[in-house]
């Protein structure tokens, strides 16, 4: 017998609905953004979608056809936020490409997705100079500005946004697309080798928005104002500019300026309710708040991933400045959402000491994806918090292929994360570290997150980084690098004391190296590659 | 040229994976149930899922095939929760049956349904004894309970849920189906008419749970403990079986004591923090709070819909109770979420006065669903807040036909709600009336709900309805029906003064009844078409 139908309208969920929903009942909620030359820019939802109308028949105008790529070399703006509406509402692919990475991987990453036009921010004109000669399939480059300010560097095609804006008009509607059809690509960080392109679906990106508005996650509301530190050039910015216009949210751009003091300022002057951003950041803002001894009125909420977040960070905020960070779990190749740790009621009655030790962890996935981890035969491993294997998951925001790669990454089914760490049976995910970067020493696992983790807690450590070098008798020994913090000095005989007793003896580093910074990739984690070239001799004695 | 696909993975949106996730990652979270016979039943949602799995094993035993109808009459309560699961999961279609309405419509409904089985609380089962006659394709009338409570009535093909539970084990993996297949079917309440199927899909369903839980919705999370008091046997509890499953919150099933005795007990010793009711159900536990002089130790938010909700009665429980209840609108044609009343960022400064004026509104929609309202002629009117017109909706979780009726109700893709209000620029819906309702005088319309709403803010009124009556000058004019509290008398003049100054002149009642109760509906709406019947001709002089 067929199936029975239910009776219910078809609609496909397209991203550009979001913008719809915003502009129609959100209309005169603000977007504002720190710009790179004339301050702050202030609109609202009524406006952007507006102007996102009005690139999207510039595009149009352009020649770009449905399904090929636009890219976007930018900081997070307006023009920005327009351009992810407009590019994915006519059927065409957002691709946004991070400007950190070296100039081979640009150049590989912009052929290798076929970017037909590619918008760029001001402050990398002269990047593009570069760029451009290598990429000539790029029919044009649009400069992220007025007339009067685009750039005296000589690129070719070279085109202007708002001029570009202004021969057009508004007259647009979304056209209705194939939910399941490509809106935006982004390429992985590259922390562990060659950035893989991941080609999100309308439909993937829209469930991904909803699950991410949830209390349990992000918890948005048309209360919130919200500043994502995260760029919009790397995952989505964590799907924010979706999630705050699926709920009629105030957002912050704060452009390129990044540090403590730039992003303390618009937290007061525009009332920002929740901030995103990677560990680095919120180290960046709590070291500032701390030397300035300032104060957040209206900053509550924030989510912390991206790399491991360290408990201390977590509960300088939470003690002295009432922000409760949240920490999350993701991968570009799941939009990026994965796990996000918020307590469960029967938490709320455990001592603050084990409320704190829950929230170390990467927390919990929300509905639409599953986890399991597997053992080195692909075996399931028990979900009890101890055991220990790579991370798998699979969901409806979970790539299925690689953009331009034909062998699909699953397994079964299921997508091997290259994370590695335990499940507790709460659900509860805690990474050790990733497979690349676990530390063998004598056949045994070290965890390299845990012992950095405590390196933090040292009252005189900014960063710390644990990497596994070769050892002669043990095959791989943990080495801890450690940045002080501004004007102190740290010793290798401390902050070996400093473990004793927290972690068992043949966990604790051979060595410490002093530095005065480490390392970061293009997406501001520390460079354990990097680190491990320089270091890989060091115990070799 | 043909346009690119994203490349995530592709999986259905089920309702069985709610359960899924719900086992998997909530399998210690609570669900308290309050029996017919036994007091509380406890067990958790790992233990819901295992059942649920041996009655989807039940049910295929039974020959239940994809698409067929099975239906329920019951209360909230456990068995009725692994039933919403169970049958959907199948792939058969869940059929909620009121078990309030009048006996013929009871008959026509499960026999327009096609009921293949109908499983039943034993307070139904005097009632089961006069349906079944009536009902010859039904093949099977299971009671919900265990051997030895079997009820005595003569009951063809009479089973017991726990023996088919028995027969069972519990392993059984939920099948992959088409998304868009039919998941559930509800009848509407026959307020205006004769009830009409409504067909609801898996993927309607999972869209309309993931906007439910959002912060500007219920705001569900896992440390939430949620009674619905709305029942399962009508428009899926306002999808709160699914939402608590997606998100991991405690749920409290009461049964069948609805008073506000019997809920406030529950409340308090299971420490619920959200419950959902209509006006009569908030009415008669405020009057109970009142007379007991009782305080709520947890619970702090709720959500009131079904009928408008009286200003009064919101103030005093957010001022008296601490208990904040949004005001919703929805429909069962709609899943039933269309509007939910949550401030925004710019209304959290207007003075108390302005923000409990705002509160009495439907709210606006979620991201999921668009809202108009047309003239006569169907011309869309403008959200000013001023222009009445009936209200249009569409969007993901909407009807597109009834079950059985081959007319689509649709107009230009809207479907017309049959509601007649305003929506204001911020998008906040303000129901005036139904369409059926409207009172026309003189060529002018009156709206009862304004009307109700003031009468409700006398001390002394438990209940209003104001009905247009005939009139020989006029056509119609309002007549106010008012219950006054108990063990207070209430009189026309002082009924009168009451409105003085408080609406235009030629807006208050011609006339005022006190009567001991007003007739209500299956859902416990106040029937203002069996009010009509009645004083049609009370003005006719
Ligand atoms: N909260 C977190 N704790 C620990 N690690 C995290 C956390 N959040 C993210 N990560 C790490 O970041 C990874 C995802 O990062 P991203 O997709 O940006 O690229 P990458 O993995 O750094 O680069 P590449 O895949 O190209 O090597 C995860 O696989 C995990 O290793
Ligand atoms: N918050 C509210 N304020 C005013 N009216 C409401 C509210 N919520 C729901 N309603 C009314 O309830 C209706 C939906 O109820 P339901 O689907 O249960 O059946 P019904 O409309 O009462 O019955 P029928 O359609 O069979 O006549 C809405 O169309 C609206 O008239
Ligand atoms: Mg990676
Ligand atoms: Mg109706």
């Amino acid at each position: 017998m067929a199936a029975l139908m239910g009776q219910m309208m078809e609609r496909p969920l397209l991203i550009s609905s979001l913008l719809d929903h915003a502009e129609q009942y959100h209309g005169d909620t603000e977007i504002v953004s720190r710009t790179l030359s004339d301050g702050i820019h202030r609109y609202d939802y009524a406006a952007a979608a507006v102007r996102a109308r009005r690139m999207a028949k510039a595009l149009l105008r352009l020649g770009v056809q449905p399904g090929e790529r636009v890219g976007t070399l930018a900081w997070n703006g307006y023009r920005h936020f327009e351009l992810y509406y407009a590019i994915s509402g006519i059927g065409a692919v957002t691709h946004t490409v991070n400007p950190r990475l070296f100039l081979e991987q640009l150049v590989w990453i912009i052929n290798d997705a076929d970017d037909q036009i590619l918008f760029f921010d001001l402050s990398f004109s002269a990047l593009i100079e570069k760029l451009a000669p290598q990429c000539p399939k790029v029919r044009h480059w649009v400069g992220m500005c007025s007339r009067e300010q685009l750039p005296a560097e000589a690129i070719p095609n070279l085109l202007c946004y708002e001029d570009l804006l202004a021969a057009e008009d508004a007259d647009y509607s979304w056209p209705d697309l194939d939910e399941r059809s490509a809106a935006a690509l982004c390429y992985t960080s590259g922390t562990t080798g060659n950035p893989k392109g991941v080609l999100y679906s309308h439909r993937s990106m829209l469930l991904h928005g909803l699950a991410s508005c949830a209390p349990d996650v992000f918890g948005f509301s048309a209360r919130d104002c919200v500043l994502p530190v995260v760029p919009m050039f790397h995952v989505n910015a964590w799907t924010i500019p979706y999630a705050a216009a699926m709920v009629g949210a105030k957002l912050v751009l704060p452009g390129a300026a990044l540090d403590g003091a730039s992003l303390y300022e618009l937290f007061e002057t525009e009332r920002v309710t929740f901030c995103g951003g990677v560990p680095t950041v919120w180290q960046g803002l709590m070291l500032y708040l701390d030397a300035k001894k300032l104060k957040l009125s209206t900053l509550r909420r924030g989510v912390i991933g991206g790399s491991a977040a360290p408990a201390a960070l977590l509960q300088k905020f939470e003690q002295d400045y009432q922000v409760k960070i949240d920490q999350a779990w993701g991968m570009t190749e799941i939009s990026p959402l994965g796990t996000y740790n918020r307590a469960k009621l029967k938490h709320l009655k455990l001592p603050l000491a084990e409320q704190q030790a829950l929230a170390v962890k990467q927390g919990r996935p929300p509905f639409g994806v599953q986890l399991k981890i597997v053992d080195a035969e692909g075996q399931t491993l028990p979900n009890d918090g101890v055991a220990v294997g790579e991370l798998m998951i699979r969901g409806h925001w979970v790539v299925d292929h690689y953009f331009n790669l034909d062998k699909s990454p699953l397994q079964n089914g299921w997508f091997p994360t290259g994370d590695v760490g335990s499940i507790d049976a709460d659900g509860y995910l805690q990474i050790t570290d990733r497979a690349k970067d676990v530390i063998k020493s004598g056949g045994e696992w070290i965890g390299s997150i845990d012992l950095e983790n405590l390196a933090c807690a040292h009252p005189r450590v900014a960063q710390a980084a644990v990497i596994g070098v070769f050892h002669p008798k043990w095959d791989e020994r943990p080495l801890l690098l450690v940045v002080p913090r501004e004007g102190e000095t740290l010793t290798r005989e401390e902050m070996l004391a400093f473990y004793e007793g927290k972690v068992a003896k043949w966990w604790i580093p051979d060595d410490v190296v002093v530095v005065e910074a480490l390392p970061l990739t293009a997406t501001g984690k520390i460079s354990k590659l990097q680190l491990r070239e320089k270091y890989r001799q060091h115990l070799a004695g």
